[in-house]
């Protein structure tokens, strides 16, 4: 007999190693993989288990999550607009709000053009995927975020990448392309696993004499750094010269969603022709109005982002204090290296169970195969949290 | 002199065309690629220009972006658990209401497992391109939307097209392959563009006879067919058989992200290696929210759902007896082929100048390079609502 539902090879079979790796770290305490959060009681505490940690793992870096004027403009937007678009920008789902927060967009960053897309994921995806064709090269930096490797894959260009953070590099392979096909270089400005910056200026330099075009995701940096938290270029005074920088609403913006916007308005004609973009429902109406509303915050002055920095500093200090060896200097992600995979899954328990929530990051995620307890910072972080972050991770030693 | 920031080559150039064609469309009248909705007033009325217009090309099939509970549920969402996560859900981003709704959707679709995304996009994304990996096949109905395609190209996996809704075809195709690699068959249910449905009963009898999995997106469907909505396959008899279901919360269920579930637990392990799911932020509170109230709504009984199919039975007859011939039986979306894009875009601004809002659909958009006025009909809509429709369209004759 014919059992007609007996498959010719089991689908599932290519996960069995990492479902064993995940069988092996659950044996030595809880997954730190996907952990569920019972309730979130501010932008630095939580409910897990029944008991009340404090959150040194998120990306609520201006700690706008629970931001009354934030809240407000949500639930007005729920209220007002209803749930959800249902259709994507090119058809049904362009509402003013989403051409509003994209005019924000470009007077917050001097920009030509700007666009928005649903999730930060997608906006690189779609932007670099669409920028770069056929007979074009894209050279991003080693480090790069796996939706920068995804947008490249989508992309029709050859993909070359270059050593991390090194604009000589770049130089040499900027060199040796023919002359035909654009180019596009990718950085990013703050890097996620390890919290070290991008010399932005230098990769400007180095671009632009090679006759290429430079896209900076600053995801993670804006917010954090420059004039109202306009990022890295604009810390680096080279905002002008940057051609495309995007970003996300999931971190500093207190939202979900993406941008791009450039010194270019043909940037604008991607709408027209990007998958990712295109194919997709817009964002909600809570979602566009949080982010409208968290820019504006950010607007309002340098509060905020101090705040952040200066309790980066006291993190970071206490932590080298207590003689921890932090990857980069102070900044809104601490990350400590720890010597392997099974202390670094000890160590992560060891602050849960004290009341601190990190995460823990492991290779293929990370950089030189590194195990990472990663740190981040919050504006939202008292002294007094901080210093029981800091405690918790003496009694590690 | 060297000026540093000519480029090599123009990244924009490869726009031009498409940016010419808009402008050709433009000096017809209004641009219909990205229209921008004033206000949105209710699931079927909007302003434009100042004008109120009914809208009859979104995909809110069950009209629930202003029910009073998922809206109530996306608010209260706000203000007790903030406006984002802020982290994906490996990371800090996995709250109790995500969980929740997975195991919502476990139980709607009597599912061993289920994984929720931040976009429907990306739920086809993740699952696609990281079921089916290196030596697998799969295989893709021609007509399959976008986010079918990009899923397929971030895999590794080698990718067939069949002909639309043909399992003859994918028959053929199958009984080709070699005996090596699993085998991954994806379909729609409801297809987006020409309204038309798949035979997802033979799909599952061929994939199996077969040793494939069969994958379907029910994206536009769910919400729409089978008992409280639970999809095509269920109207069918099948949903125990189908392998792999995916859809989206940004039609019927009035939010924005998407699922996947699965009669095999095995799924669940796609969590720690799926790109598009474990490197993007999870989805909002509000979202989560929204897409878990509309979920008990449709569970409360047939009764939405049957006031869509009266009002898409209602406008096809209309616009039959109007003298149209629509792309395919009666359903929620409704395709009017015109005879060439320029009839197509004229009848368009037509309709929208008689207040009616439709969705102008043109190749490479559409299957066979139709040009196509789309419609979709609601739950929200009234009787007197459609026949207003019915009359703009008459006016176009």
């Amino acid at each position: 007999m014919f059992d007609s539902d007996i498959k010719k090879s089991d689908i599932f079979e290519k996960f069995e190693k990492v479902g064993q790796r995940a069988e092996a770290v659950i044996s030595l305490g809880k997954l730190p993989f996907g952990m569920t959060f019972d309730e979130i009681l501010s932008p630095t505490r939580a409910l897990v288990d029944g008991r009340e940690v404090i959150l040194a793992g998120t990306n609520n870096y201006l700690g706008l999550t629970f931001s009354e004027a934030v809240k407000s403009a949500a639930v007005d937007a729920v209220i007002r607009q209803g749930t959800a678009t249902t259709g994507s920008r090119l058809a049904n789902g362009t509402f003013r709000e989403h051409v509003e927060l994209e005019e924000d967009l470009k007077a917050f960053f001097g920009a030509q053009s700007a666009i928005v897309f649903t999730t930060g994921y997608q906006a690189n995806l779609a932007a670099i995927s669409t920028l770069a064709g056929r007979g074009d090269h894209l050279l991003i930096d080693a480090d790069s975020h796996a939706c920068i490797y995804d947008g490249c894959r989508l992309s029709d260009a050859e993909t070359i990448r270059f050593r991390h953070n090194s604009p000589e590099d770049l130089a040499k392979r900027l060199a040796r392309l023919p002359d035909e096909g654009a180019r596009l270089v990718v950085v990013e400005g703050l890097y996620s696993m390890l919290g070290d910056v991008a010399p932005i200026d230098e990769f400007v330099a180095v671009a632009h004499e090679h006759g290429a075009y430079l896209y900076v995701d600053e995801a993670h940096s804006v917010g954090c750094y420059g004039d109202r938290g306009r990022g890295l270029a604009q810390a680096l005074g080279v905002l002008d010269k940057v051609d495309f920088l995007s970003g996300t609403f999931s971190k500093s913006f207190a939202s979900i969603g993406g941008f791009c916007v450039s010194r270019h308005p043909g940037l604008e004609l991607m709408r027209l022709v990007s998958r990712p973009y295109l194919f997709t429902a817009s964002g909600s109406p809570s979602n566009v109005a949080a982010a409208r509303a968290a820019m504006g915050e950010m607007m309002k002055g340098p509060d905020l982002s101090r705040q952040l920095m200066a309790r980066a500093h006291q993190l970071h200090a206490g932590l080298v204090e207590a003689g921890f060896v932090p990857a980069s200097p102070p900044g809104p992600i601490i990350a400590i290296p720890r010597p392997d995979e099974l202390t670094a899954v000890k160590e992560w328990n060891q602050l849960l169970e004290a009341g601190i929530y990190v995460n823990l990051a492991v290779p293929p995620a990370t950089p030189h195969a590194k195990s990472l307890l990663r740190l981040s910072v919050s504006a939202a972080h008292s002294e007094a949290e901080i210093a029981s972050i800091i405690a918790a991770f003496r009694t590690l030693i």
